[in-house]
């Protein structure tokens, strides 16, 4: 039904992208600028961060994303253009010259930073860059375009899948960008994604927020909310499927393509977290509703205690307990129960809220693998959820000791 | 008024301590089971941690504690006594013990434990330790009851101030463990306060209440809110004031000097948090409610981002913003200024919500120092609060990556 494909923002029909260096960075190796377009208008749909410092860029495609369409997304990396007296200026000159390089109205320009908050975004660089980023749009862009947003991101964040709609061949795909501030609220980290799939602004938003809720906003590196937080989403219906303008079985098709491209983008972005050495996956079942469940599974992958226990490889479940147990909600630490798990094997460690015996050196062995479960059961309910993190480590010290020079 | 003295929870008249090696911990040289006792029974208060994950000996004091009353506290280090399925069995045999030990009730003793959660606890070690430990009973027992309740911390933590109630000389003191699993929510980590005053139990759980909102409730080391958190508060008499029954001009004097030691004890559990090289103080003023204000000191100081700046004395001020931006709460981020400041001077930051020059040399001189104050008025009230915290280091990780072994 869905089966992943190569491309990324590229993969749909019509899609093009760029990267490039073009100076905001101080290092020449590393793409700062990315631009992604289609040949087609699209309907357009965007969440943003909760944080009430909000970055100008975000104000400024809200304001763009009004009459839900679009046609371009330009994004740059090393400067987040938030907190300074002249960043709506800045955003705004961003798209204006987009649309002056792509023969665009600027109105259905994107624009996203992500980097360093308060420190002016010098546009000179931007300006300069944009014909050339403009020419070099391609079939074949998306690399460059997924290189160019990333800020400490290790890897390249990029999936896609395709599936039918009414016996039509679809398509959405997506790169992001994560790394550290990352615990998105109702929102996500930058991440963009495109389909040929036709359908409604209204129908794409609602797709678009409960998918959300389900992949990035289950993610946390290090609890802190970004102020640029950017989750867009470009459709600009060339698969010519029959458009999607109410819930039904193509919507539902739909939102599953996003979920499945989403989730692969949530676990990147997690294993990718500032200082990362393992992603951890955690799964609460048994819970009465479904946002206890979800604030279980946060608790623990946001734990530091828990955290630099994975990091260190120790089976310390008493602190997933712990995490469990300062959750806001009521229901009964008595029925819980908790194990872990990997390609290793599987260990249980608590039964009915107390610690069972088990082995330390299979536990070892279990929590040595780069991708953990934890695993816990409520005993409560039969709602569930999954959050994705990772562990703490001295690198994340590191990185975050000295991020701005 | 108030007049620093020595000698911790032996500093108030009639209050004896001891503190030995039992054998909980391997290591021999750190002593693990700490007993202080009235020579008079006293009113008591305490307040618990509000996680739902419990220990068994908070279980066992609060119903000790129903009567407001009590003579002496039993607590031992290197295990939590949590999440064991014979955790309340071990809990009152440890009371039983120092009941016999003591000759006094068990109901009148306050039985405390911290550190792993879901080890057994072994009664032997103890239950053999008692007779010895309530023989070394001594007035000049602080130090060896106040590092007998350490678990990581790397200092003692100790606090009394001597004062006047109705020309009678009252003393109060305390002493407190704190370092990791800080984040006390309602109530505090182990904090045992002893005071001569007269004063009712209800009187003394009130003060009890809102000194440690003030004080153990703003401080985070970690975020994770411990399963063993616990503020005993122990009152005599033998100071032979007025009895305290009711608010007044008594009452504020007593809650007053209560607030100095607790405010004392919690800046060394901040400065003290694991693997801490700096203390981090911040105040919010400007605030619209208190609330408010309290909420916004507590995101900073637990921001990840913001500990792991000050680490690297680097005057990231943006993560500072970002802190604010996601606390919950109504307010205009427009209006907010921010500074950093310690012994070595003051550099302002951020105003108006964006940021202004300053001298880079100057701000790593002045985040160079071991207690920082990060300084925000939200330019939009008269409230304030104050929080404490610290930075987070290399060895948090390395602490918390193997503490169980």
């Amino acid at each position: 039904m869905y089966q992943f494909v190569e491309g990324g923002v590229c993969a749909a029909k019509g899609f093009l992208a760029s990267g490039v260096h073009c100076g905001i960075r101080k290092n020449q190796t590393k793409k700062d600028l990315a631009l992604i377009y289609s040949q087609r208008r699209c309907a357009a749909a965007a969440i943003y961060t909760q944080n009430k410092v909000k970055g100008a860029p975000l104000e400024v495609t809200r304001a763009h994303l009004a009459d839900g369409m679009a046609q371009a997304i330009l994004c740059n990396s090393g400067n987040a253009n938030t907190c300074n007296a002249d960043g709506m200026d800045i955003a705004n000159a961003m798209c204006a010259g987009a649309a002056l390089a792509l023969h665009i109205p600027e109105e259905d320009i994107v624009v996203a930073s992500t980097g360093v908050i308060g420190q002016p975004l010098p546009l000179g660089p931007i300006t300069a860059a944009l014909p050339g980023l403009a020419a070099a749009l391609s079939a074949e862009g998306n690399a460059a375009a997924s290189e160019a947003i990333l800020t400490t991101d290790l890897h390249q964040k990029q999936a896609a899948v395709q599936f039918e709609l009414g016996g039509k061949p679809c398509t959405v795909g997506g790169i992001a960008k994560g790394s550290g501030m990352i615990h998105p609220n109702m929102a996500t980290m930058l991440c963009f994604v495109t389909t040929d799939a036709a359908i409604s602004p209204a129908m794409l938003q609602k797709a678009c927020k409960s998918v959300a809720d389900e992949t990035f906003n289950m993610v946390s590196v290090d609890g802190d909310t970004s102020t640029n937080d950017m989750l867009a989403i470009l459709a600009n219906g060339m698969a010519e499927n029959d458009p999607i303008q109410k819930e039904g079985a193509d919507y539902y098709a739909f939102a599953q393509a996003l979920y499945i491209v989403c989730r692969q983008l949530s676990r990147a972005i997690a294993a990718d977290g500032e200082g990362a050495t393992k992603l951890l996956e955690c799964t609460v079942e048994g819970a009465p509703d479904k946002d206890l469940a979800r604030r279980v599974a946060k608790s623990i992958i946001c734990s530091n205690l828990v955290k630099t226990a994975m990091f260190g490889a120790d089976a310390n479940w008493g602190r997933v307990l712990c995490a469990i147990g300062y959750t806001a909600g009521e229901f009964d630490i008595s029925r819980v129960s908790a194990a872990f798990s990997s390609s290793a094997g599987t260990v249980e460690v608590c039964q009915g809220g107390a610690g069972i015996p088990f082995s330390e050196e299979l536990a070892k062995q279990v929590l040595s693998q780069p991708e953990i479960q934890i695993q816990v059961d409520l005993g409560q309910g039969a709602e569930s959820a999954t959050a994705w993190g990772c562990d703490l480590s001295y690198d994340y010290v590191k990185i975050n000791g000295d991020y701005r020079t």
